[in-house]
C-alpha cells in the first residue's frame, strides 16, 4: 500500500472540522537480506534498512544494488521475495557469478538507507565513479524543458493523493515521460526507476533526461552517474556537491525548472534555444 | 561557508544569459570521530559521516549525539575540534563519565548520517523511545499558527540566498521564533537546533512548538521525542510513520500549515480556536 487512510481534523480560519477522512503517504522500513556466494559456500546476511513507500520493492532493491555497484544486470539476481507477513523484509539471492566482498562492502551497507549516502565512508565521497556512457550528441530544446514541470505534476499520482512524495521521471529528448516513480524518499524513487529500467534491459540511460520533483543533492547525482544519465533537470535547487560531481562526469544540470525559465549549472552544451 | 558562488547560465524564454553569478547551498561531508572511555582506557574511532551545510558543526554534532542517546548534557562533551584543513573532520572527546558501548552502538552508527534513520537496524524502528517530558497543559491558538508560515519564510536566510535549504524553528506558544537552523539536510537542521538549545541548558523543549519548513518524516519525530517536544508543525505533509510515532508519544502533529488553514493529524487537544 502506497498510502494510509486516517481520520484528521481540518482547520480553516476559526472552524474546526473533526473526523475528516484523509490519505497520507505510507512510510515503512524495508530490511534487505542478501544471499550470496558460490554454490558450495553460500552466506545470508542483512545488507541494509531503508524507509520507503511500499509497493515497488523489487525494483527498489534491484536499482539499489545496481547503483551501489553490487550487480551489473537484472540476471545477477536469482530471486527476490518478501519473507515476513508485513512484507517489510526482502530476501535477495544473488547469482553465484556475482562477486560480493562482504568484508569490504558490508560495513558500508549494513546501515545504508534511502538517503543514498549513508553507509559510506568519507573516502567514498571523494572516490566517485566516472560515467563511461555519457551522450555528447543529444541536444534538448529549452521549449521541451518548459513543458516538463506541468507534465511531471500531472503524472505524480501519489503526490496528488498525499502531498507527501517525491517523484523521479525518465524523459525522452522530445519531452515524453518514459518512466515515473514516486516514494517518500527521493533516493528510493530513483532506485525504483533504475531497477525498472534495468529489468527492461534499458541501461545505460544516456539518451534520456532525468527529472526530479524537488532539490538535487550529491547522492542523486551519484545514482545518475551509475545509470549513465547525461542530463539532469530539477524543479528545485541543486547543491554545491551535486554540481561538482556532475561537472566531473560531464553531466548537464538544469535547476529551478519552470514553465518559461531555468538555470543551467554545468555542461550546458546540450541545451539549445529552439 | 554556508554557500558557494558559481557562474551559471540563466535561461528565460528564448534568451540565454551566460556568465551570471549565482549562489548555491554548500553540501560537504562531515566525518565525526569519537574519543571515549575511561582515563586509563581511551579509544578513538570514526562514528559517522553526514552530508551537511558547514558553519555550525559543533551544534550539529552535539545535537546528533544527544538525539542518538549517546550524551545527556552538553558537559558530556569535553572538547570538539576540526582536525583537517578543510574542516570536514571533527574530533569529539566524550567525558570519561559517559558510558559508550562501542560494540553495541558502533555498528549502528559507523554509517549513520543526516537522514537520521540510516545506521539503525529494523528493530530500532519498533523500539521507540517514549518521551517523558510531554507538556499536556499548553494550548496554542489556531491564529498563532497561521502567522508562522510567513514568519518562518522571512527568517530563512540561507533559503532566501540559495532556494536549497531546509529550516527548523523553535517557536514559543505565543508565536515567537526562539531559535532557527538551516541545512541542506533537514535532519542536520534539527540536530543543530537541539545542539544549540542543549548548550543553553534549555532541554527538554516541552514548552515549545517545533516548526519544519518541509515534510515531516519518521526520523524527525524521533529526534523531537528525544528533545521532549510536545507540538510539531510542518509546512508540508507528514508521513504515516511520523503520525504513528507522534501518537504513541502524545505529540501533536499539525501539517500543511498555511496562512489560514491546517490539518491536525493527532493529539489535537493542544490546539484551540482562539
Amino acid at each position: 500500500m502506497k498510502t494510509k487512510n486516517i481520520i484528521i481534523t481540518k482547520v480553516n480560519n476559526s472552524s474546526f472540522y473533526s473526523n475528516v477522512q484523509d490519505c497520507i503517504v505510507n512510510e515503512s522500513p524495508l530490511q534487505i537480506i542478501l544471499t550470496y556466494g558460490t554454490t558450495t559456500q553460500k552466506k545470508t546476511e542483512p545488507l541494509s534498512v531503508t524507509m520507503r513507500t511500499p509497493d515497488d520493492d523489487f525494483h527498489l532493491v534491484t536499482g539499489f544494488l545496481f547503483c551501489e555497484g553490487i550487480i551489473k544486470n537484472a540476471s545477477d539476481i536469482l530471486s527476490l521475495k518478501h519473507i515476513d507477513a508485513e512484507k517489510n523484509t526482502l530476501l535477495v539471492e544473488l547469482s553465484p557469478d556475482v562477486i560480493f566482498n562482504s568484508d569490504e562492502k558490508k560495513r558500508n551497507f549494513i546501515a545504508s538507507s534511502a538517503c543514498g549516502f549513508c553507509g559510506k565512508t568519507i573516502n567514498d565521497v571523494s572516490a566517485q565513479n566516472i560515467s563511461t556512457s555519457i551522450n555528447n550528441e543529444i541536444k534538448i530544446s529549452a521549449f521541451t524543458l518548459y513543458k516538463l514541470p506541468s507534465l511531471l505534476r500531472t503524472s505524480q499520482s501519489l503526490f496528488t493523493e498525499t502531498g507527501g512524495a517525491h517523484a523521479v521521471a525518465l524523459v525522452s529528448t522530445n519531452g515524453e515521460i518514459i518512466q515515473i516513480n514516486e516514494d517518500v524518499g527521493r533516493h528510493n524513487a530513483m532506485d525504483k526507476l533504475v531497477g525498472a529500467m534495468l529489468n527492461k534491459n534499458a541501461l545505460p540511460l544516456s539518451d534520456y533526461i532525468l527529472l526530479f520533483s524537488g532539490r538535487l543533492g550529491y547522492e542523486l547525482v551519484q545514482k545518475a552517474v551509475a545509470a549513465g544519465i547525461s542530463v539532469i533537470c530539477s524543479i528545485g535547487a541543486p547543491t554545491s556537491l551535486a554540481v561538482e560531481v556532475a561537472q566531473q562526469n560531464n553531466i548537464t544540470i538544469v535547476g529551478f525548472l519552470k514553465n518559461e525559465s531555468f538555470n543551467i549549472y554545468c555542461c550546458g552544451q546540450r541545451i539549445i534555444q529552439s
